[in-house]
């Protein structure tokens, strides 16, 4: 009890034009850590991940997701979520561990909006670099490029997203946290899910196309380093889609800004702690602008056409 | 699953020597907001917390705590976590709703440190002022006082450290984040535990006498908000323990201050992000100096002396 | 010796549509301190401003600047600034002490732009609530609204620039800071000037419409009081031009934003220190765009176009 | 007019006891960058700053002040300062050119509280490395150890202080802005005075034994700069004597540390501007402590003890 279960977003695997290209980027622009590498495909985490992994770039020549995999907390939980999701009528799929580096059994399946989402239980922890006996706050990693935490959520584009909701509120144990409505009042145009404390884990926004990336969260630990984030996105002339700026959504401060590749990621910081007995937030359609940009107070031109 | 049972800390009885005093101090100083009263007590929630209350105060002629409550995600997991309390063979009392102001049945037990640990799954949501609907990201409550976001946890005192932790890890699903050793390497001076994402949700520190309280943590949204408590402290006369500084520990940051009876609080800001799939952090006797005040590396002389 | 003569920029009248609504939105949105009125115009002062206003609105049915005016050190050297300015062939105007509230004899004179400039010596200092003796790092009045400390400087948009410079700096005791060029190379587009060791004091745009006002910017103490106002004008259905974002030029961060009657307003902070011994900094016109919003990297559509 | 004569404290030689050790820590600790080196000197300047050097250390097997040097706007005002001080009776000595590294001659002399004190018009420009053409607002240099801004000002320890405050008011054309009076509420135990709109440039404490240096001054961007720097220092094991924490006077957050010569220095944030027709704020001997630590509203003891 407390947590157990789905504990975290644990990886993501995203698609990318040229690989090496990707790895400069990642490495020294975001600044994650890259902790290996395989035929086709480079891996990276969170300076603060203890993980081996939490972002995995695939060379595939053009941009998108592949699959966004969460951590569960034991292999019993895994084998019980793998038979829930077939009771619940879910096609599943085993991948062997040792498919993705240093990581166990995974548990695919495609959820109703088109994305491949895995479940798993191990993954090697290879530490933030301080040791587990009296660390320092803090090290040197924590200062290489924008430096994210950790990978911390996705949004995603696909249809029937109150099927997606339903599937990981009743069989992975997530809860609504926000919601904006469409002009009906009744339909949502978007959904933030949370497994944890966190104001969302994931959140899913209603589109006609399936299975599409609008962008992976990492996580800052202040506004000032969301400043030092657009600054150094500058410096590299990486293209800026919004912000700095907060969220109404989550309150989170935020920048959006496109990879090499095009693959939208944010910077991120903040947002409340929810709880699984939270009422949910709702914001109506004539709101919708602050919901996403709560300073601009409207969206921009790319928000709902620009995804990967 | 993800999360259920034991959510978090929810309610904190502590003993004040003056009310009407107290109440002028948690109310404009430390900026919480009240909430209600009864024959001899006051009820007060940080602004954005949506439960009716969180720290209760109880008019009694001398400082210290009353008792400690947890919130759980519904009324049968109350159920279920009393008889596996019972079966663990903890005496538990049922105290019943409406004992609290706006709160359900509370399951009450003593522990081995000498406290008095309540569980209960029902209290009234209040809201924090912004409603459900569209909410601004803030509002004027925020800047009442210090005007803490919500009580966070709190740091006990008492024996048998031990056996607290293995009440709260078996039976309440709660794991350890971090630990301090005593000289013999071996014996826990203090741990620290979580049922959630939080760095700690209540922490014990080993000590002869039984039941005490070290601080009550309220938790603020950045370190500019811990200066502007520092200042605010001193316009007020508040007597400082210590800060503003890190906690090694958490890597929090803190002040530790008095109220005006002399119980201990915290206005506290940070700390990373913890799993129930963590390797717990080990600070060993010659670094307990930083484990506690990272910049001082040394205990004030009141930390291990002066409780309530 | 050290600093003498020209002071600060110490008060601007700006012209509003509507006096009530204005003092309404100066006081509790923007948060300056109204400190009096007379016929048709309202006075007001950051908190920490000590002189007895440094904005005058005045009822005036449209938008727009009436003078912008320059504390100097004495009434000799009031007198000698005059002097110079006859000398240097500048036609001055003496409007006598009082015509202002609380405000000695003013120098005024047209500048090459077609703003009114003004030099004055004497203002009552009123204080910033807190007192000369043992006064507390700030106060209530500092959470008034958005709350800057003190109007900062202006933007102003006009024609003959470099006669501007010229005068600022050959007989005002000015220097240039920082500069952005046209695409010819040579011919500024726009100018940063400073008397002191704040990185501008006024700045102007090269526009063929002389006498214009692009912005008042008011100063703000950090990035997170950034995103405090930006948050306060969004609760405040304030329209918001640009940010919070970064200036390439003076490194400051910043929102523009419009007040009721249109006129643009900056909240600003940081920005580095600079002295007149310093080697200005000099912007391409290729690098227009950063050298404005460091962040978005272009000029927003209504940077050059929207000033009253 | 405007800034002329005295602009900024511009150099500080010291004395420590290994210079080896002093360049390590002055380089990767403080993180100042090394400018050069001569015969028993090694030259250090904020990553920030332009001229050539602020901070001289000389190896002199022991710890103190050798001299604190001011920058002069030009030539002419340093021989009409020279000229200024010897009317005033002060005997002054010209040191040439080259003494010491990339700096003009150098007017120096004696003041009643034992200090050797400066003027010099000239040191050579490098730059911040980011160049004077689009440059960015910071760079990598910003990020090595603390990386202060700049050299900001010094707390010199001496008899007399009232004859300092009248050399530097009367003939260098400082102001003072802030006082604590002694028991006698007459006698200043300490002075700050300025020469710009910084708070201080200079600052004074009365003290029998002549010619001491309290602290050296450099400084920084923000009170989250301020908590990174006491991170840094406690993960180098840097003697720290105070802080985080805010003065009373000035209202700059600080901390205060020590060289491994036990030099202090204090690594500085923030305070309000002032400039010369400023009201002086007094601080009574009853308010002393949170005059200089506000949140403890104490001395600690070794602020008046332990000077160099």
């Amino acid at each position: 009890m407390a947590m157990t279960g789905v504990l975290r977003p644990g990886h993501m695997q995203i698609k990318v034009i040229d690989l090496d290209e990707s790895i400069e980027f990642y490495s020294n622009v975001l600044g994650l850590v890259q902790t290996g590498r395989d035929a086709n495909r480079a891996y990276f985490k969170g300076w603060d991940e203890r993980d081996h992994n939490s972002l995995i770039l695939r060379d595939a020549g053009e941009a998108g997701m592949d699959f966004f995999g969460f951590k569960v907390s034991s292999d019993a939980y895994l084998n019980q979520l793998e038979a829930d999701l077939k009771n619940y009528g879910v096609t599943t799929e085993r991948i062997p561990a040792g498919e993705l580096l240093e990581t166990g059994d995974r548990v695919r399946f495609e959820i109703a909006s088109g994305h491949q989402i895995e479940l798993y239980s191990q993954k090697k922890d290879v530490g933030n670099g301080s040791g587990y006996f009296n660390p320092p706050p803090w090290n040197s990693a924590s200062e290489v490029g924008i430096a994210p935490i950790r990978m911390d959520h996705a949004l995603i584009y696909g249809p029937d997203i109150e099927k997606v909701q339903a599937l990981f509120c009743d069989v992975l144990g997530f809860y609504l946290v926000e919601h904006i409505l469409l002009e009906d009042g009744q339909t949502d145009l978007a959904i933030w899910l949370s497994c944890s404390t966190k104001a969302h884990d994931i959140a899913l926004v209603r589109n006609e196309e399936p299975g599409k990336l609008h962008h992976t969260a990492f996580l800052l630990e202040s506004w000032e380093k969301v400043l030092r984030a657009a600054d150094i996105m500058s410096m590299n002339k990486v293209p800026i889609d919004m912000g700095p700026t907060r969220h109404g959504v989550t309150r989170g401060t935020t920048i959006y800004a496109f990879d090499p590749s095009g693959n939208r990621f944010e910077t991120f910081c903040g947002g409340y702690q929810s709880y699984p007995d939270w009422e949910p937030i709702t914001w109506t359609w004539d709101e919708v602008g602050p919901a996403v940009f709560y300073h601009d107070r409207q969206l921009n031109p790319a928000f709902l056409s620009v995804y990967t």
